[in-house]
């Protein structure tokens, strides 16, 4: 088993290979590269450009690309599967092996995803990559109100579909397009004029389910934000209390007690 | 009058119920049913699918139907009226009761509402009911800002009423049409374009009206939300201070004193 | 000058009026009488109800009116010219007065603000007051942000009538204008659809204008909702600091100094 | 080297012209003609009024420019180069240097920029200056989720011009159009009705796109705004913990100390 969980190099140059794969030249190096694609990738939107460069454009994109694909079979062979075990590694082989498929017929669309590659420039560097972690650690304090949100909308969003979904199917025709529907009213984004006005001219009454709803979701998205914030507020006060110096207060405190401590030796000091 | 508080069941065996009732087993079993009825009614939204299947999901919520009420039946008679005093098993009585009402002629949106069956995965989740009862517990904190909040709207109301009634009857025509254009106003939907610049086209000093009612009415919200926050945050910090371990200066102050009290302790030993 | 200064009655019944009008009895009779006017306001809004009920309904509007200026004479009576050094005061004089301009010709429009009178309710009712004092308490803080915006908003506002006057007359024709739509653009209604691709039609870098002017805005303006709600904080953190039980920590610290102070009394008794 | 560093005006004068400089006098002459040329640039948008007053008025204007100039000067000949150290100075100098541009042919664009000018309120007004320091400072706090921003914005527009490029050449047509349309998106204007619904009809699962970039990105805003909001909230605090007097629980700690410390003194008077 272990032929097959480590490649065939000896222990000694892998330790040495993930060294060199980690050092500051390597890393700067397929950042500049990552760089360099972001910016090819972005030329290629051009079709004037396309038109005259397009052939040393592919080209270099496909250059870059192997690189990266040499870059992470290297990265493999120094650590072997335990580096499948670091999801950023995860991501860099998702975002590479995107480009591999044959972007033809029904996969088309992974042309467009290949531009994810970019996003190497958060996994590679570690400034980025804290910023990203410290994004999601907030995710799981939103869970629970998430939950709730997400069972407020299923059932108004069969409510939707069962009140207004023959009369505007366009909009409440299904629960794909009301859940849709919910969502942009959730925004705010024309819920009145685009929305609800014309729900209402057919429904006098819909109001009274549209109004309770926008309150009820927006309150929920506040708590949602309050949760994120209070979150943020809390590390930040903990880590605070963790490092301070003392405020002048408690530094008086300390002061007065040192005092006391040199009277009391003073005292123990008589004869 | 026990005859009419309590069911006819032994007092021994009640309990029983109650407790099995309760048990995991029962409480997880009803959250399946309550998952399994949540899919059903979003299949019955679909068109295609009651086509061909209506028949049988139909049924199969009848029979869900039937078990809530036979669990519901099974609590009252554990528990007897107290049961109601729980705001949780009246809810559920709600929304199960919604579903017994004969859903035609007037009352064929209570089909709708037969959806509201779904919240009961929060009246029997522990952890739902914490977050909908936090949820809850920040509102009285919002009542004065929202009866001011309500107070500006009826005034805002009333004056837009006469004043821009009769030229815009379809925004402004009754004070329910003026409360839905504010409330619409205040949530910043199309408020410009949509309402206020039509109306600024005819009445050229409307933005007199308007934005200072959008200032106010924005600024109150704002500060409605703050309240929210406030309340969140101080809930938060005070839990804190309760479980909290000593900030490493309040340690600092403790070591001080303890060290203080073992030299008096070598005081006092001395002869 | 007393003569003027101070009305005919002798001092002690003075006091005993100004007692009697600053009792329960007569507040909630005045607030009663506030809530029965509000909802004439608001019934005399609606013509049908007009056309049966106009005539008992301006009478016991006018009956009102006539209470609450009776009122005020009793309270001026009772205080003196030294009422109006209270803003309160002078807040139901104004909502009083507007009632007894003739609204024709011009001041029609001062029919629609006879509804202000229902604002009475703040200022008679203790703890609307004190909400109404707590958010205008947190408008100095925002003085100094609200000034730089001003400043932002008018340079913008004359560079967009001499950018944008003369093709988009209807949006920038003018000073006031300009300084509309950019409140608009502000609060983000219809600024991309409605406002800036059209101009852009036409003026092809104008998001060189428009982008920077947004985020300078909703940043300023994000700062002035921080403002409130940082001062929010302070406040309810150093009322807290205040009020507060001791924290188990400091409770700790507490005890161990008791504890040395009954060592060193024990240590004092010894001969 | 020192001939072209500094003028040729003798250290002792240019000493006391500097001091004379920053006299609240000629400070208050300046913001006064600042003011005024506010009100000059503003009268100046009105056609009506530059018919019968344009000469005027520009004239004025052209007096002040001069008053600038003469003022920028003496200040130079005071500081020397040194002065362009300061960024505020180089600010003033940049916004005078723009109306000394002949704003015609090309450069037409520049008469506009002219108002800038009064902006100097900021620089010239110490208050200001400390708010927009402030407000400057809370910036680079929000560096790195906005370069993180930045690089969704890219990502996300490269793909959207892949995808959605042909089909909707006015909004998604090349990269700049795209991000704007996204940025548009991220403000949520019109978000919906205005782009996802008409892109959806043609690509009907484009929401799969959408609703994700909307989450992430306002996701990610809300994340920016926080980090503000902690900055402001830290540095309150500790400037707060800084200059406090003892909370109540403090001062007992120091009054037991004390009362510890002066039993300490009699126990030493002892013989």
């Amino acid at each position: 088993m272990t032929a097959f969980t480590t490649p065939t190099l000896p222990a000694p140059w892998r330790q040495r290979l993930g060294a060199y794969m980690d050092s500051t030249a390597v890393t700067r190096s397929v950042m500049l590269l990552i760089l360099i694609n972001a910016a090819i990738l972005g030329l290629e939107t051009s079709s004037t450009l396309m038109a005259t460069w397009g052939g040393v454009l592919t080209n270099l994109d496909r250059l870059i690309l192997g690189l990266f694909i040499l870059e992470l079979s290297l990265r493999f062979i120094a650590r072997g599967w335990a580096l499948l075990r670091d999801p950023w590694a995860v991501f860099d082989c998702l975002v590479i092996g995107i480009a591999l498929v044959p972007a033809s017929g029904p996969f088309a669309v992974l042309r467009a995803l290949r531009v994810l590659r970019v996003l190497r420039l958060i996994s590679i560097n570690p400034n980025m990559r804290r910023v990203v972690q410290a994004l999601l650690s907030s995710l799981p304090g939103m869970g629970s109100i998430a939950m709730l949100l997400g069972l407020v909308f299923y059932v108004a969003a069969v409510m939707a579909t069962q009140l207004f979904g023959e009369a505007f199917p366009e909009w409440f025709g299904s629960l794909g397009a009301s859940l849709y529907t919910l969502f942009q009213v959730m925004t705010l984004e024309s819920w009145s004029m685009g929305i609800v006005r014309p729900v209402m001219e057919q429904f006098p009454l819909a109001w009274l389910y549209f109004l309770p709803f926008i309150l009820i979701a927006t309150f929920m998205m506040l708590n949602l934000f309050i949760a994120v914030i209070v979150n943020a507020m809390q590390s930040t006060h903990e880590q605070e209390a963790r490092e301070a110096a003392p405020t002048p207060n408690e530094q008086r405190i300390l002061d007065e007690l040192k005092a006391l401590r040199s009277e009391l030796a003073a005292l123990r000091e008589r004869p």
